[in-house]
């Protein structure tokens, strides 16, 4: 007998049905002689149409009081699956954020979690009684409502499970499983069985949509495993596991592209010490994430300075960069939201060398330009023209994973 | 400077546009100079949007659960109404119940509310914010949510306005006050500028649905003035307040009608000591409220025996009958849902006599047979043939209050 967490995401529960078909899953996990903890998400389309009653009453909706309502999202998804697993016979009890006391820092819209009292959970497990638990959200010190951010059940379901010490925490969605690329744009994409915890993480950060990453984060620091699968069929999904031997073997594990983000150029700019300092610090202050930087120094002692940043943050960035542009002489600024990043995944690049080499042969080839590169121990991503993103992630699946053994 | 609390009724937040209308109505109040606390019904029709949802997953919802379910209603509207006042510029903050420790019992749908922790509403009041509190919510001692039943925000507000020590709890609804009668029936109907906590609580509990009862009763024992208006309009609506002397001179303040009860009759029953006894102890055990009950014994030795009940609950009190009517001997059993009961009611009956003689006159002016009667102190009801329901209120209406002074 394990104790199970699952987690279900909103299209698993968009519907009277589905949640009815959800309560039959988790009556038969059940069944088989499990504890079970069930994270939920708000039912589809529940959130967004909640985000537009907010704004329609404010441009700029205060953050507290968005997290409020947002919250109610789950509350009703939790109650109304309770009342489904009820009505099949099994004891069940729905808890929210502030009744088992899933304490979050104050961060309101994308707030991370401290801790979880697993007392009042174990206790109903220990009484035969099936938990339900909502996902997404949380209470600070101050017993105020924060939400964790998009995607935030699966971080609720991996801290559930790491706080119960759960031997799984299986996550329900609309797809089956991690794949080797995006099937929509590569026929030739396949479901891995399994896939190390960093190799997610990198694929999360690179624009693979199964996961939030804080979720896969959390999960590598306390041993979790995740089983990443469909609620509406019961095949064997994707194991998110620890990294082990025989992932060496695999050279790419993923090819993920991230349409994204833009990108921004600071033209000849004198080349000086403190020079990134003075472009990067306002747009930290404006919480915008920068994701890629290149710096290429000229013999004429002025430099290029490229960055990209989400497309959602663009025009608040352009604003910011143009204050900064005189003070450090810049000739100009060029601003491109036409590309893409494309990228490659996988712990075999620790111990093979010419993998990156390989890449860029395979986009020349193509006739593919690439603008920026960037690089770690498992992954290499460059930055292309948006509108050659789906044949390079075609070529580069085909020649790195496809016909791997020919590299 | 005063503390005011004011509540807000679904049809005042039903829409973006109508929240943004009541921002500004308590902004106009914070600006007036006093300290505000606001305390909101759900959406219009998201309470049942939510009961639907609730019906069509499990016929019978556990009731926890439901009560889990209806609260994040109240959760929406009460964020969404921070987030206007907000946006207006005052700074605001949101309150559910369980963050102000709104403790009920653990009476699921129909809680009671025990004590509220005013202590942070007062900080953030002297803070110089805007309190809004989620109606209809609270928490048990376990802190499982609970609700307090349709109506509950009024029941909510009046128990902040005690806790706080409020001037006034302002209620503010789809009307503009109490009135005399249903002015859809009586086009002779006035607004009362006053009325006493007891009047209004039979008015309550005799049909008119202007506020729940329990919030008049709180209102009177901790003698909360109260003042009913509407959210469209800026004009005085009706205070609720203590009796005194100058109501005497009202000899009737309001008529009444209540269509939603039906009447069960037990014929010819032999009269014997515990008869009663025997016929509504199952009734009450099955959570049926028996309102007018009349027993009149005949000269051989048999009873009638003649109640009502609402007519929610009509069909499972005669399936009840049925069980106990051979026991007790009862010749036959006699329903009829199609009846009305319409009252009076009025503090300066306590001091006036010949006020029924007259009802039962005027009704029998016009040929309506008064099948039951029913009095209190303070009001006298009647139970008649449902079709003369409009009637037997107008000519009330006109030969006891319009003409008041011919009497």
């Amino acid at each position: 007998m394990a104790l199970i967490v699952q987690k279900y995401g909103g299209t698993s529960v968009g519907s009277v049905e589905r949640i009815k078909n959800v309560a039959q899953r988790v009556l038969a996990t059940r069944q088989g002689g499990h504890d079970v903890v069930v994270v939920v998400s708000a039912m589809a389309g529940e959130t967004n149409r909640l985000v537009s009653l907010a704004q329609q009453i404010a441009e700029m909706p205060d953050e507290r009081e968005r997290d409020v309502l947002l919250a109610s999202g789950e509350q009703a998804s939790t109650a109304l699956l309770a009342l489904a697993i009820k009505d099949l016979g099994q004891p069940a009890r729905s808890f929210l954020g502030h009744q088992i006391r899933i304490e979050t820092d104050s961060a309101y819209g994308k707030a991370r979690i401290k801790s979880i009292d697993s007392s009042r959970i174990l206790q109903v497990l220990k009484d035969g009684e099936i938990v339900v638990v909502a996902g997404f959200q949380g209470v600070d010190e101050a017993d105020n409502i924060t939400t964790l951010g998009r995607g935030g059940s699966d971080t609720s379901a991996v801290a559930v499970a790491a706080a119960l010490n759960a031997s799984v925490c299986e996550i329900y969605t609309d797809v089956d499983g991690v794949y080797t690329t995006d099937p929509g744009i590569c026929p030739g994409a396949r479901k891995l069985s399994r896939i190390s915890y960093e190799e997610m993480i990198e694929m999360a950060s690179l624009g693979a949509k199964v996961l939030q990453i804080r979720s896969v984060e959390l999960a590598m620091k306390f041993n979790v495993p995740v089983h990443v699968r469909s609620s509406f069929t019961d095949t064997e999904g994707t194991w998110l596991v620890e990294e082990d031997q025989s992932m060496d073997s695999l050279l790419v594990s993923a090819v993920t592209c991230d349409r994204d983000e833009a990108k921004i150029t600071l033209v000849k700019v004198p080349d000086r010490p403190g020079l990134a300092a003075q472009v990067f610090t306002p747009i930290a202050e404006a919480n915008i994430v920068v994701d890629m930087i290149i710096q290429n120094a000229s013999a004429d002692g002025t430099t290029d300075l490229t960055f990209t940043v989400p497309k959602a943050d663009y025009k608040k960035a352009i604003s910011l960069v143009e204050k900064t542009a005189p003070a450090i002489q810049a000739e100009g600024i060029r601003v491109d939201p036409k590309i893409s990043k494309v990228s490659i995944v996988g712990v075999g690049m620790r111990t093979h060398a010419g993998v990156a080499a390989k890449m860029f042969e395979v986009l020349a080839r193509e006739g593919i330009n690439i603008e920026m590169i960037s690089t770690s121990e498992i992954k290499i991503s460059v930055v292309i023209n948006e509108k050659y993103t789906e044949l390079a992630v075609r070529v580069l699946h085909e020649a790195l994973i496809e016909r791997q053994g020919n590299l």
